[in-house]
């Protein structure tokens, strides 16, 4: 059974890693009666327990050695595929690779061995199209580590189907991965020497972060501090294993879990993986076998509460990646226009700041003259005269326009009532000439990094149009950056191609699957009008970020904040977020190879803003801890076109 | 004057860095009155100096804005062009950057300011097309870097075809760069916090280790210690700056240089950079102005060892990069067979090794049978028939070649005095009947990291041709890396392509501008005749080394020693290099992003021999300090064909 979020619609799926699997029907039956829809269930029945470590045979290093297997026998690996339908063992089954499989043995021989079991499993998995295989957790050290994640990564290339998960407990520090009881007789198994999270770093690096690899996370009846826990929301978790036995017994004798285990189960459930129980289940109320626990965890997820209006619109573009809107270079399509119209927090705003600078002067006689440069389909001119309505005063607007589709538009409008006193002038700001001068310069020209598409440069090329003493809306705006781990932003950036130009390209994404890894920071700040003899609109910036927890920099996110007018702000810069605003995504700012940053150590940063006669473009590096190259010199892989 | 070394050939060029130029073509017929063939003169003439950091204008970020140069002015930048044709531009000036220009500078006035006159000269230069520009030390520190060096990569990135040079001194520990006397004045000049190897090495980071960036170092009077000093061998410099106050006078008044500063100078005349002299012509015996010391390192130079047949055989091809053969896959050409024959220690070494095992072992009266598999065009049938006559014992010969080409040869020798009992068989070893079996089995299958062109299954194929107690020779042999240092090589890597492919791949290079960090260590061993039940030549070595200096690891440098026979052996492993052979080329495997190793800490790094049914290959990676992704991964990039 898939549980279904009332309100959201989300999915749950819950899963059962069976203790023994006599016969795989029968424990899909049991898991089905539990409320589970899938079983994690060995590949290789161990009844047919077949490794002989002292056969030389075994010790074939290549995982994928087309030679014969090295373990001759006649009897077959495991039972038949017959048992179920391929259906079944697609949708229903998630195989364990078998324990004694040692692929970072220390010992040659076992290793050997391992090695070649494992190219079997892998095939074998394959040939059931199984959605993933179960690798358990690396367990001889780090020292064994390297020859576990060369395995891996072969079977990731060999067989591109197949899903590799690795099994990991999430512990509290000083976390270590535990010896497993099965290790217990290998000389092999001493405690590994690394915290789970750097274990499944650097196999991940390894592996080159292939996207095909994942982690089968572990909670344990302790958990660590939510700052070590959150690491994990950044990582492909694809599916979270939960003990009964961290399970506790509440005073009318139900099953639940700890506050801290309800708050990491609840983030989690925003990444939507499985989610899968193991262990025995004990004798509990609310039932007989697994139900009182899965319909403990059902309960929980159901008590999720619903999603926002914004979360509803921004769903489908988690993790998607835009390249940023060249309103100059390019004209925006109707769609675009439409979806920016419908943000019910940004155009109140403007409308108040609008209101309030109305009031804040006085005009005398004259109406006073609010030109809206880059007025689209026109929300800003509505704004404007909703405001002036608002304070009573008549106003002239003045609605310039560069893009010819959006002034039909405008054109058609003029029909509507209060729109007399509005003009519509087809020309780009930058270059118009007007006979009269503006009281106000509203503008709607921000990026998600604030100055990204040029509001600068627009802006001041508009200035005389704006009389002295003029307000300008906005007035100012700042963009933020802070360090981010998203293996999930930094694969889809790789999937694009496999050349530079597109890990020197900022995107904008709803960023989901990542974690920001220090408190943002100011970057550029530009004020209008600017009335300098020489403006100047380049800009430099170092950063230096501390990060707190131990983690992989695969990027900067990238934010803004903008005051309209005295205290009317907008921002998508966390900390300030302007609740309900969707008209701003994040901007993914990446970086070619990730840097790796140890807990309570400093990530230096520097950002440049660079201007020639035709385009405007970013440079960017990590100086501390290593040192990267300079991202896009001189805008070569990407760059903002000055030019209509 | 260029100075030509009388046996190498090899040119040395000595230039004079004029302390002022009032006139351009007097400072020439100086220097070439001193014996220097150019000049290091300052690109704007100091009287054309025009900076006004107060002037807001300056403040242009994009070095390269086409919008009107900041500093507007009637004057001229500098001299005209004309005061030289373009050739003496070309081949007799290398121009210095106004030292007043700051673009490390944190002050963003005087940076700003920097930027627009950098991006003047630059401009200038390249007008004139000079071979380089050289470049001020850094000196506001760390801090500074970052903003000198994205200046620098846009540079190389607008100016193709011009060179930047860094000057930066060579000091004694703990080195640093000095304030400099121009910059006494400038409240941003602190002294740098960084090395100046470290500052350099930040610098060529940032800029992706571009080919057009280069050093100019400067030798003082103090030198630290060689390994300190080796460091520079493995970087592009292009030009060595000596001052005169580092010369001392010896006993009867002439000037020259401490043992120390020769060393040095001696060690980088191999690398064929530029030498300029630096600092004023003080009164020396032996002419006037520059003459004295000029001839001095002239006379060294003249000193250098003439080349050894091996040199000079060797020579051209200095870090260029070959595929390894692959003489299953291929069959080799009639000019590479030539080439090896032509090697004057190899074959005496194995005429030797077979004379000693002839007189071990007792045939009795049957004529012992030596086996040459892979015959090529008969140089160990050769050397085989030589030793024979040498224990004067009568010998039957098989030579056993598949390429049919080298078996036209072959069967022309027949007609040779003393090839009666010579056979020829035109088969694979590894697939061919016999109804003889060898007492010896002699074979040359190695390539430069040993194993890499398959002799372990090429003689594993043999083995059954082999008389039981039966030898072979080689016996055994043995791969060895160790960490490398090379700009040069990375980058001839990198010109090949943009794709990964490159950078997982082994190439055949002499390795002339690189340094080994840490002694070789040994990796795979083979030992023949194998007579394992079953055998495995799949392989897997994990390595620690200790890495004396800091240093960037480019990759590894490998290498072999083999053992023909008891104490006869070959090797090109450094510490035990058979003089005069070169009959191989070091092998060079790359790691797609260098690895920035402190001086003391470990590089720990693993390599994997794999096998399958149709092919053989390496895959590496290194885990310590940092993790890079393991390279060629189940042989995507590289592998070597086991099929004919």
């Amino acid at each position: 059974m898939v549980v279904t979020h009332p309100t959201t619609g989300q999915q749950l799926n819950i899963g059962l890693d069976a203790v023994s699997v006599p016969r795989l029907r029968a424990s899909l039956e049991l898991a089905d009666s539990s409320g589970c829809d899938f079983i994690i269930a060995p590949l290789v029945h161990p009844r047919y327990e077949r490794v002989n470590i002292n056969q030389p045979a075994a010790a074939k290093s290549s995982v994928f050695s087309a030679a014969p297997p090295p373990i001759v026998r006649d009897d077959p690996l495991t039972r038949s595929d017959l048992e179920l339908t391929s259906g079944e063992w697609m949708a229903g089954v998630v195989a364990k690779l078998s324990p004694w499989i040692r692929l970072d043995s220390p010992n040659p021989v076992l290793r050997a061995a391992s090695e070649a079991a494992f190219a079997e499993e892998v095939a074998f998995a394959t040939h059931l199209s199984l959605k993933a295989l179960l690798i358990p957790p690396p367990n001889g050290g780090a020292q064994g580590v390297a020859n576990l994640a060369r395995c891996l990564s072969t079977a990731l290339l060999e067989a591109p189907m197949l899903q590799l998960w690795i099994r990991l407990p999430v512990l509290d520090l000083p976390g270590k991965v535990p010896p497993l009881p099965y290790d217990a007789d290998d000389p092999a198994s001493l405690p590994t020497d690394m915290e789970p999270w750097d274990v499944w770093n650097t196999i991940r690096t390894l592996c080159g972060e292939h996207p095909h690899l994942g982690v089968a996370l572990e909670l344990t009846a302790e958990l660590p501090p939510r700052p070590v826990l959150e690491r994990w929301v950044a990582e492909p978790v694809k599916v979270v294993l939960l003990s009964t036995s961290s399970y506790v017994t509440n005073k009318v004798g139900y099953p639940v879990l700890s506050r801290r285990h309800q708050d990491f189960i609840k983030m989690m459930f925003k990444m939507t993986p499985f989610f899968a129980l193991t262990g025995r289940a004990h004798k509990v109320k609310g039932g007989d076998g697994y139900r009182p626990f899965v319909q403990y965890l059902a309960h929980l997820f159901g008590k999720m509460p619903g999603a926002s209006e914004a979360e509803t619109v921004e769903a489908p573009y988690y993790d998607y990646l835009q390249s940023p809107l060249q309103p100059l270079a390019n004209n925006l399509g109707s769609q675009t226009y439409e979806t920016f119209e419908k943000d019910p927090v940004k155009y109140a705003a403007y409308e108040e700041a609008i209101r309030q600078c109305l009031e804040d002067h006085d005009y005398g006689n004259e109406k006073p003259v609010i030109m809206v440069v880059g007025a689209g389909r026109g929300p800003l001119v509505k704004s404007s005269l909703r405001a002036a309505e608002a304070v009573g005063l008549p106003i002239r607007v003045i609605a310039v326009e560069k893009n010819p589709n959006a002034i039909v538009t405008l054109r058609n409008m003029k029909s509507e009532p209060g729109w007399e006193d509005v003009t519509v002038i087809a020309k780009d700001m930058r270059n118009m000439e007007s006979s009269v001068q503006a009281d106000i310069l509203v503008s709607e020209l921000l990026g998600s990094f604030g100055d990204n598409e040029l509001s600068p440069e627009c802006l001041d090329g508009a200035n005389r149009l704006l009389k002295e003493g003029g307000v300008s809306i906005p007035c100012s705006y700042t963009s933020f950056l802070a360090p981010l781990a998203s293996t999930k932003l930094h694969n889809e950036v790789k999937s694009i191609g496999e050349s530079i130009k597109q890990m020197e390209t900022p995107y904008v994404v709803k960023i989901h699957r990542g974690k920001l890894l220090a408190e943002t920071q100011p970057v550029f700040t530009f004020t209008h009008p600017n009335r300098d003899a020489v403006i100047d609109n380049s800009r430099y910036k170092k950063m230096q970020f501390t990060v707190s927890e131990t983690n992989l920099v695969h990027g900067f996110a990238g934010y803004f904040e903008t005051i309209l007018y005295k205290n009317i702000k907008l921002s998508i810069n966390p900390p300030t977020f302007t609740e309900g605003m969707f008209s701003w995504f994040p901007l993914f700012v990446p970086i070619s190879t990730p840097v790796y940053v140890k807990g309570g150590t400093t990530l230096t940063a520097h950002i440049w803003r660079c201007i020639s006669s035709s385009s405007v473009w970013y440079e960017w590096c990590v100086s501390e801890p290593t040192i990267t190259p300079i991202h896009n010199p001189s805008g070569r892989s990407y760059s903002i076109g000055l030019r209509t």
